[in-house]
């Protein structure tokens, strides 16, 4: 780990390099803050991000018994699962495109656990308890579901980790963790998910106050998690945080990734040089949160998948900046002066 | 060649498609039109898009000569040629890091010929001449630009291919080009460039109102581009047109690219469906051109760099959209009932 001025040291230097590259100042916009920032985490000038790894959390929420949580059943994680195993969701076919490999994990699907070769089974319960009526799960399984992610992020590493979630209900779980740590607002927090119309989320909506009301107006981090969240949320939370102390860059998906990112930046703030924010979601609550935290993920394509499906499509920007900072000639090297600026 | 009829089948069939996928309706947003327009373009459902060449055509303005075109000189044309052979041009660097080749075309750089085995040379002449003062090219030597365009895309067809460019002062005949063939006023589309302050652009603009003076307030393509353009925007017009008439997809890079898409879709309006937008450049006159005609890129990075780097961040998008259609299972696959929508 380096130090505090060690760090600011390397970003100015960073930095004099890009403005040093064979372009006009500037004119590769947000990769060159991207770059710096990679330059800073890892603490060299010439950054290389060749290897992705997908984490893929799967989990279930006893809060999406109730009518008008979600659009479709839980049974649908279990399914998904199993289309994640054969290769033929949404995260595979992305991470197939763009070279990355997919480690699923079950945090906690309800029903029996399920055998296969290619699960990597952490299971801490058959799905969490209803937070509409109480805690979603004791602070034990949380810490261990947390510490299980952090285990997972270090056994899996690579130079590049996106971390996924599948889990029927959990729009809602991470609307109220992250209304519990950041403040913002349920009424900005609650949205569509799968695809419920605007009846469906002022009922999610209702439902989400009364859930909230069960507990303090703020939380701590990991008690949020515990009150309200998911196996899967708290797992990706505990990935972020050891996989950026491991030495990868971690990429963050969208909403529900955002929200474990509130919890693993509000227990680990030193870890933020490491992650990256990929796809700003068309949950509407995603850029409440995003403004929150101050970030600007680097897509925005209209997505709202989860899955790690916005990550997966970061990474080949993300691999693109470090390449940039490395590789590229410098103005002086081809004996150009940079104009005045 | 398939007919407009058999177009609209295969567009509805693929969006039936798009829509079974197991995955909530829509959730892959721009992924799903984007996804649809590559079926319909390249006639199957099942669209493969491995290997991305990018042609990157090089070529010097004769306005350039005016004081207040650029803030570097022409000569930094010929020494970017270099470095893009040498490998260490950011073009090059984001190439490699997704997996696209590069292919470096001499249109009409100043000076000498280069001698080089890396090279396509194509010069039509050292340059064009001042377009302050007359015809930028002869319409005999546009026409030969445009067709050797056409060209080099057979000869160096793939699935998908990137135009980039590279020439001192081509920001200018963009701008011009552009305004004669859309309408979109001067004063919109004269920028910073490589990096002019408020008065620079000022001064620039007030250049570019003085040259379009010389010509008729419309012109129709082949004309504009001969009074205005450049070589390696001909060319590239070119290549766009002969890229997507033999079967590739072409991304579109930045503002100066998309001057000559305007080009070439006036010339060949049923090149549309080949065409993908790849980036939103930061140079203000790009979101003009844009909005006349009516496409959104897929990337908005603050990038104005052109060499096809836009273009090159956008093929991973591009060929995950292709894998999504052809790849991810169906709702159907796994059981499930979509929810009403």
């Amino acid at each position: 780990m380096s130090t505090r001025d060690d760090d600011r040291d390397l970003a100015s230097v960073a930095r004099a390099r890009m403005n040093g590259k064979v372009k006009p100042l500037g004119s590769l916009g947000r990769l060159e803050p991207l770059a710096i920032q990679l330059a800073r985490h890892l603490g060299t000038l010439t950054p290389h991000l060749d290897g992705c790894h997908l984490l893929l959390f799967a989990g279930d929420h006893g809060l999406a018994v109730e009518p008008g949580i979600s659009a479709y059943p839980s049974t649908v994680t279990r399914l998904m699962l199993q289309t994640f195993l054969e290769g033929r969701a949404a995260a595979n076919v992305l991470a197939r495109s763009v070279g990355a490999s997919v480690f699923v994990v079950d945090a906690g699907v309800a029903g029996e656990a399920i055998e296969s070769p290619g699960l990597i089974s952490r299971r801490i319960a058959p799905g969490t308890a209803n937070s509409l009526r109480g805690p979603a799960m004791t602070s034990s399984e949380c810490a261990e579901a947390i510490d299980t992610g952090a285990a997972l992020a270090r056994e899996h590493a690579a130079p590049v980790l996106c971390c996924g979630e599948m889990g029927i209900g959990n729009t809602s779980a991470a609307a109220l963790v992250a209304h519990k740590i950041t403040g913002v607002e349920l009424a900005h927090l609650a949205g569509p998910g799968t695809g419920l119309d605007a009846a469906g989320v002022a009922r999610k909506r209702a439902l989400l106050i009364e859930a909230a009301a069960r507990t303090a107006s703020a939380l701590p981090a990991a008690q949020a998690m515990a009150e309200y969240g998911g196996f899967e949320l708290a797992m990706m939370a505990g990935a972020m945080r050891g996989g950026v102390e491991a030495g990868s860059v971690v990429i963050v998906d969208g909403f529900i990734a955002t929200a474990s990112a509130c919890c693993a930046l509000s227990l680990a703030p030193h870890i933020a040089d490491g992650l990256v924010f990929a796809h700003r979601s068309a949950e509407p609550g995603h850029r409440h949160l995003l403004a929150h935290l101050d970030v600007q993920p680097l897509l925005a394509l209209d997505m709202r998948l989860g899955e790690g499906t916005g990550a997966l499509l970061a990474w080949p920007l993300v691999r693109s900046a470090a390449a940039l900072i490395s590789e590229m000639a410098s103005l002086e090297d081809i004996g150009v002066t940079a104009p005045p600026t």
